[in-house]
């Protein structure tokens, strides 16, 4: 946790997010209001907090990862856009980044993000599943890496098969695919795989899948398991690898 | 800078980097050190910084944002895999996440990146321009969010030209257009304009240029200025945009 989400968590008057967050971001004081919700309400999370805050108090909402990056920052401005309330819009308000899964999973890896990537999330939830694979088919021929977010959840059990046949079509089985599971937490494991290896049945909806593009390496670690990364330089192939 | 590389940087007895970015990691104590060199010499840093954890010496190897996107955990996974040193690759390695810069300037304006976005390097310094054109016209297809890296320099003036004419030729001159310069640094500067306005002289080798999709939005900021957001969700358009 950076200092300054520390810092404003120590101010804070009220604490808002989903509790599995919220019990990670504390322990909190006994003048300090806890409001924890359940996952998918995040609409009125943000509501809640610009109505607590309109009235003076100094509200955190916390958020895993990087707020910014499919996470609170979004349903924050998206209640603030649709608000015509001259006190919300007066609140003074800040976004703090933090480190996203993907960054904190590349990083106990070695380096796949090194070079040219995409943050895509497969959850159609909130878009439609069409444009999920079309955004999936540009981004294996631009050969970027992927971060996988929301692979799969107990309601979406088809997608992953689905986008993992579409990535097969243009990537070799031998392209690199790291998991990362509870990433941060206690349970944290890392799995070094290829594309051609990888078994829906290794992912569920707290791991973060990354697909190395064409360029993408794994050479053994001394201590076991594998180093990976991405170099910062990219060959002149053919280009729609 | 997270608790974390605080820590890392009290006990080292070498701190590796280049000047400007040693410079911010300090103050540090008579008996570390500094190792400080000019840019663009990565691989000879990461190559010294294994020559000294090979001797049991403590070493940190600064970066700027995040050391895992374009930035030196790259070139130390690169001369690492390139070494057949036993000693080196006995280093007990650690890669310490951070805050990239497309996040730390994202956050400054609300969530542009708060739904499936990619982070592209305009430099053609390690890869052909026409691999960038091809990864910048897929992403512009996937209607992708856009985090420009190294968008100009004073050797690359043509490069963003020929991006923004491409950009055009797929998204609206409404699309909303952020430019970060010097983010994080005392002459930060946050400025939000439209890819049709954009004109590359607003841009320099400091600036992280962040390009919104179809759906990304801009409102006003009571105190002045604009947030900018993208949407969790997404509208289902003709595939393609």
């Amino acid at each position: 946790m950076a200092p300054a989400v520390k810092e404003e968590l120590r101010r804070a008057g009220h604490v808002i997010g989903y509790e599995a967050y919220v019990r990670m971001a504390g322990p909190f004081r006994s003048d300090q209001v806890i409001h924890a919700s359940d996952n998918r309400v995040e609409m009125d999370r943000a509501r809640h907090a610009f109505q607590l805050a309109a009235t003076g108090e100094h509200v955190v909402v916390v958020s895993s990862g990087d707020p910014g990056i499919f996470a609170m920052a979004t349903a924050i401005m998206e209640a603030l856009h649709l608000s015509i309330d001259p006190l919300w819009h007066g609140v003074d308000l800040a976004v703090l980044p933090g480190i996203s899964v993907a960054q904190a999973a590349a990083s106990r890896v070695g380096a796949p993000l090194g070079h040219d990537f995409s943050i895509l999330s497969l959850s159609d939830n909130l878009k439609p599943w069409p444009v999920i694979l079309n955004r999936l088919d540009h981004a294996v021929q631009a050969d970027l890496v992927l971060a996988l977010y929301n692979p799969i959840s107990k309601a979406r059990l088809r997608q992953l098969g689905e986008a993992l046949a579409l990535l097969r079509r243009h990537r070799a089985p031998e392209t690199v695919v790291v998991l990362g599971r509870d990433v941060g937490r206690p349970a944290e494991a890392m799995t070094t795989t290829t594309l051609g290896e990888l078994r829906p049945d290794q992912v569920d909806m707290r791991t973060v899948v990354i697909v190395g593009s064409s360029e993408t390496r794994a050479f053994p670690r001394a201590q076991g398991g594998h180093w990976v990364y991405t170099p910062r330089w990219y060959p002149m192939p053919g280009l729609n690898t």
